[in-house]
C-alpha cells in the first residue's frame, strides 16, 4: 500500500461530501508519560472515542453490528505527532469520514489543543468482516441505510457541529 | 509524506545492514477487548517494548538520553493489522532498524503469534530533539558512537538473536 | 491498618459534612475485556477522573500543587466489584470526600450504571508529600484555604450537583 | 467487610501452606506517569500478570475455566503504595495464595524493586461464578483437582521458585 499520509483519501469527484464531527475531552493523568505529555500510544484511544461517537450517530454502533453478525475492525492506523498535549488541558478530536464505494470506513483524525493548534493527525481504515473474519461482500441492510443516508445528505446535521461531552 | 507502508524504508546501496532483534512476551488479559483479541491500540505498547530492548542494547537507553539532554519522541507510527492475537498465547515482536544518515531511527515491526504467523506489521520514525523540542542537528557523542558501532558491524551479535524475557 | 471497607471513613461528630460530586462518562471499547465488561483494573482511571474534577473544583488542581512543590499521591486504594459495566453504556462516578484533620484526602467512590445500580465501590487515601517524598507536616496556604472553604460550607454548591462532561 | 490490610487472610491452623510464586518484569515507558514513576493504576496489571502465571501453573488457566463454563472475576482488590517504582528498572511481583475452604482464591501481592525493597503490597479476592454471574456452590472437577493437589503438596515445586520471563 502506497499512502500519501497528508492526503490519505483523495476526494473523488461526484462523491458525497465528507462527514465531520468533533469531540471535546479532558486529558487523564494516567494517560501522560514521564515527559508530562500524553503518551503517544494513547492517541489510539482518542481516535477511537471520536470514531465511536461518529459510529453511533450514523447507525453503525456496536449493538447494530452485533445484531447483524459483523464487526468493523481497524485494518490500518497511522499517526503523525506534531505537538505534544500537556496534562491539565482539554483536547478536541475531529473525525472526518470520507466516502468509499467499498464496505469500509476511511477516516482522518485531527487532534487539537485548547488553542486549536494541531497536535496529532492520522487516519484509519476499517473493513467490514463477519464473525469468522471473512470480508463482507454484500452490504447488510444497516450498512446500505448508512450509505443511503450519507448520499442523501441526512447526516449534514452534525457535519459542522461540535459535540461536547 | 508519501509512504509505501509495505516498504517504508527502502535500502540504500552501501548502507550498513539493518539491525534485527526479537522479543517474546505473554499477552495480558487486560490488553484484550470484547472480541477476545488484543485491542488494536495496545500494539503501540508491543512496538515500544521491542524498541526499548533494542535501544538499551545499542546504547540509546532513556538514562543515556536524559544525561545528554535529549529525547527521541515518536514522530510517525503506522500499523497494519493482518491477523488478531488471541488471549492466552505468547507473541513475538521483531524490530528491524534501518540505517539513516539523519538523526532519526527508522524502525519496522513484525508481530508474530506462536505459530510464527504474521499478525501485525508497522513502522515508526523517531527524531532526536532537545528538551525544548527543537531538532538536534549535530550528533551528540552517544549518538555518533551508536552510528559508528553500527557501521563497524559491532551490533551484529544480536542481529539474528531471539531475546526472550 | 484495619479497615471496614463498607464504612472506611466513619463520620466524626462536629466535622464538616462530606463533599459529593458526580461525573458521567461513556465507556471506551478499549477499556473492556474479553468478558465484554470493563476490565477491573480500569476502574482506577474512573476513580481518578472523578477525583480530578473534584480536586480542580476545590483548588487542589495539579498546577496548584506543582507551584507549591507538593504532590498528592495515592497511598491506599480499594475496590469492591458488585456488578460489571457492559460496553456501550454510560457510567456515573460519585466521589465523596470525608473531612480529615490531617493533610490527607479520604475519598469514597461509587460507580453506577445507567439504571443507577451500584456497580463498583471503593475508596482512596491520598497523603500530601513534598517532591522528595517526605510527608508535609505544615499545611501550605492553598491547603489551608481548601480546608477553610470546606469548613465554612463554601463548596456546598457542588455538593448535590451532577456534573456531566 | 472488615479487613486487616496487613494481614488480610490470617492462617488457619491445619490448612495447607500458602503457595508462593515470583515473576520478574521490565517497566514499560507508557506505564509511567508525569512523576516518572509507574502510575498507581497500572499495578492492577502487575498483580494480574503474577496471578495468571500462578493460575496456569495450578491448572486454573482461562482455557480450563472456559471449558468448564465458569469465570473467576476479581471481587475485591486492595493496594498499599509504599515506594514508587521508577522507569528504567525491573520489578518483581510475588503472589502468595492462601488456602480457603470456599471456592475463592485469596491472594496477597508484594512488588519489589531491583534492590528487593518493597514498593507496593495488596491483595485480591476472586470468586468462582458461572457465565450468568451466579456463585458456583459445587466444586467443578478442575477446581477439586486444584485443591487436592494443593492439599497433597503437589505444588511445592514452585513454592520457592522465581520464574523469570
Amino acid at each position: 500500500m502506497r499512502v500519501n499520509s497528508l492526503k490519505p483519501f483523495p476526494y473523488e469527484p461526484g462523491a458525497p461530501a465528507p462527514l465531520r464531527l468533533r469531540v471535546k475531552k479532558e486529558i487523564r493523568f494516567g494517560e501522560c508519560d514521564p515527559m508530562g505529555v500524553v503518551w503517544h500510544g494513547n492517541y489510539a484511544q482518542y481516535f477511537e472515542e471520536a470514531r465511536e461517537v461518529f459510529s453511533r450517530a450514523c447507525g453503525l454502533g456496536f449493538d447494530v453490528l452485533q445484531r447483524a453478525g459483523v464487526v468493523f475492525p481497524v485494518k490500518t492506523l497511522f499517526f503523525d505527532y506534531c505537538k505534544p498535549l500537556r496534562y491539565g488541558r482539554e483536547y478536541i478530536v475531529e473525525i472526518v469520514a470520507h466516502w468509499s464505494e467499498a464496505m469500509r470506513v476511511n477516516a482522518e483524525y485531527f487532534i487539537f489543543d485548547q488553542q486549536e493548534e494541531l497536535c496529532t493527525r492520522g487516519f484509519s481504515v476499517q473493513l467490514l468482516v463477519d464473525v469468522q473474519g471473512r470480508l463482507v461482500l454484500d452490504a447488510p441492510p444497516f450498512y446500505q441505510e448508512f450509505k443511503d443516508n450519507w448520499a442523501k445528505g441526512n447526516f449534514s446535521g452534525f457535519q459542522n457541529t461540535q459535540r461536547i461531552f
